[in-house]
């Protein structure tokens, strides 16, 4: 790394040592899980280059914004939106959470019994090596799950300015009319911060700017349905992590790239894997960087994965957000719209997801379903009873799998995955 | 048990051979833990009589009640209200959720990661075993914690007629909007039941009926301020606990009475433990009969629980319903009004709720707080650190247990409830 960068990361207060640690794990680890693939598309490229920037290049782009007066938002969770972000001139980031950091330093002032994202959230502020959290001038904090919304109230403390969410339980007409006013809220606060007010053109712009990044993965999606796939489930889970912290535009051009490469592969017959590879939909929990644990196990036991059904996948990028409307007001309800589809687990009841499952298995031409548990993630876990009986009595097979960030369990998961992949071949 | 009894259960379809175990591990504890007890007031005769039949006559009641027409509602939570039932010419009940039951079962359906409570409310059902459970017409779930939210889901296909509150998570405008629409939606639900139509005679008659019973546990609390305490924590929170039973003007008569009582212990110098025994105030999650684990450990280590921070407590009895209103939607303004009040942990931020326990430590004149957490509770888990943090810095000494239903850990909980102790004394 750069001396350059060394002085930036220093500036924003990280802790050099601990970075550098940080840097030399997810280094390894990511040549070990990722450049070790073979048959890459061409494409990758690109996001092998952003992962090797990610705490370098892209950090630097977000200062320079800084400088030149832009807003930096961070936040946790697909239900913030990034419409509204980006009409007000600022920039949405996610924050990192895929990896166990500080640990001794997180349970003080969290539970052990709380699970890993939630954990490695805390523990990236505590051990100081998040720069997108450091440079972020407003963090989105959301009432999800319990879990989080009531490690918000402690992380309120540790950082500053904090802004807080609600979000409905229910999908009822007061469900969507509290998350139609909190984006009303949220837009207040975001105006506010930046000093911009948003307009029907910026809003608009704003829209179309997301819808074609999401649109981009919807593309990439659906040429994973193709046999052979043409990317790998590693490779795709990269592309939806990089979706939350590229620029945007250059995120689509980018995906788009990749798109008309894989056009190629499948007309060409050329996979990730031989064709008939048995094919795995990864159901549940969102996987942040790097935690590329369970797809790496998978796709080393003899499956792909050709679909996530995860907030980094589908569950976060299906569905656009209408952009007909003409005033501000108009598309802020087509914004609540689009979001109040989203089958996060913490709704009740969460029928959508089920039918969201049996759909993209069908679609994906999947032999089975592995549904990704985090330890202590109570609204996940507990759905996952109910979708694996109901995916078993459609004939769908299903492997439910709970585990943390730690690799303490590899192996046992490993022999798991493999006898359910020799179970859905035979 | 007479073969009233038998029959009865036999006809709600409980298991008579499990039943005859439960009921022989509940009679022996009480026998244990309550009936060993010294210095008892002669008015909690009547708490033992309840405790003694509380499958039995109460049932029976419950039973005659449902033969002249009257409905019967099941309750998990303290923010269904007993008004709203009560002025339908219903009858509300806590339902059974204190004891381990069938957990190899319920371990079918729900994550081993879920807490006790929730566990033991499907065990009692999976394992036909709650007479409570069994009779009610109606039974109410509440999306309180992610637990119990997304339990309900699959209970719904265990029980007839499940019925799900929504409740709101922040203490908004909207989130009061949203409490007061489910109490109309009850409203409504439970007058689709019982086919009585709410009037403001009856709703007020109703309101006045719970805020007696209130009022009187609210009287024996205050007699609790006393030095030497003039009741134990034990009997204290069996008292709360069959307030969720118990006919309510019965039960506010046997209050008072037992309260007459205790103001000429009060005079007398007359307590359940000697003067100066260290006072602690017990903080967190509910205890449903017959979970009496902690407060036994307390009371036989030297010290005496002074009052109880809980739903099954003062979180749940405290504030009563005003009455002044003239018309049904005046009144369920007000009671809303109530229960918005209540400081459960599911409520992000929730600082009345420390404001509170350190109101009650005063009040009460605790020398310390133990703060009880049920294992995978995470909302009360979560807040306990805090909690913990602010008190200490106030200089009341705080002691965070966690813990389940079993008793193996009871050795342990024990030392360190004893060293709390010698601390506090110190």
């Amino acid at each position: 790394m750069s001396e350059d960068y060394r002085s930036m990361w220093k500036s924003l207060g990280l802790d050099l040592e601990a970075h550098d640690v940080l840097l030399g794990v997810l280094g390894k680890a990511y040549q070990d899980i990722y450049l070790s693939q073979k048959n890459r598309p061409e494409g990758m490229g690109y996001f092998d280059f952003v992962m090797s920037e990610v705490h370098g290049l892209r950090i630097r782009e977000l200062l320079d914004e800084k400088k030149s007066g832009r807003k930096i938002i961070g936040s946790y969770c697909v239900f913030v939106p990034e419409e509204i972000v980006l009409a007000a001139n600022a920039t949405l980031v996610g924050l990192c959470s895929g990896a166990d950091f500080a640990t001794e330093e997180v349970e003080k002032l969290l539970p052990r019994n709380t699970c890993a994202l939630i954990k490695s959230s805390f523990g990236f502020k505590l051990g100081k090596v998040c720069p997108y959290l450091e440079c972020a001038d407003m963090i989105v904090g959301e009432n999800t799950c319990d879990g989080k919304k009531k490690a918000y109230e402690s992380l309120g403390g540790l950082v500053k300015n904090l802004y807080v969410m609600d979000l409905p339980q229910v999908k009822s007409k007061e469900g969507r009319a509290l998350l139609k006013a909190e984006y009303d809220r949220f837009r207040d606060a975001v105006e506010t911060l930046t000093g911009v007010s948003i307009t029907a053109a910026s809003l608009k712009r704003a829209i179309r700017t997301v819808n074609a990044k999401r649109a981009a993965v919807h593309r990439l999606s659906a040429l994973r349905r193709a046999d052979p796939a043409p990317l790998s489930g590693l490779d795709a889970l990269l592309v939806n992590q990089v979706y939350f912290y590229d620029n945007p535009v250059r995120f689509t051009e980018s995906v788009n790239k990749i798109c008309d490469e894989l056009e190629r592969r499948v007309t060409e017959k050329k996979g990730a894997f031989p064709e008939k590879t048995p094919r795995i939909l990864l159901s549940g929990c969102p996987q942040a960087v790097p935690n590329w644990k369970i797809p790496f196990i998978v796709e080393t036991s003899g499956a792909v994965i050709v679909g996530e059904e995860s907030c980094v996948g589908e569950r976060g990028a299906r569905n656009l957000t209408k952009d007909s409307g003409e005033t501000v007001e108009e598309m802020m309800e087509a914004i609540a719209d689009r979001y109040f589809q989203v089958d996060c687990a913490i709704f009740t009841p969460n029928p959508e997801r089920l039918n969201h499952i049996r759909e993209m298995a069908a679609a994906y031409g999947a032999d089975g379903v592995i549904h990704y548990g985090l330890q202590f993630c109570q609204p996940y876990l507990m759905e996952s009873i109910p979708v694996e009986k109901a995916l078993e009595e459609k004939g769908i097979p299903c492997l439910r799998i709970e585990t943390d960030y730690s690799l303490e369990d590899a192996g046992q998961i490993k022999t798991r995955v493999e006898a359910f992949i020799e179970q859905i071949k035979g």
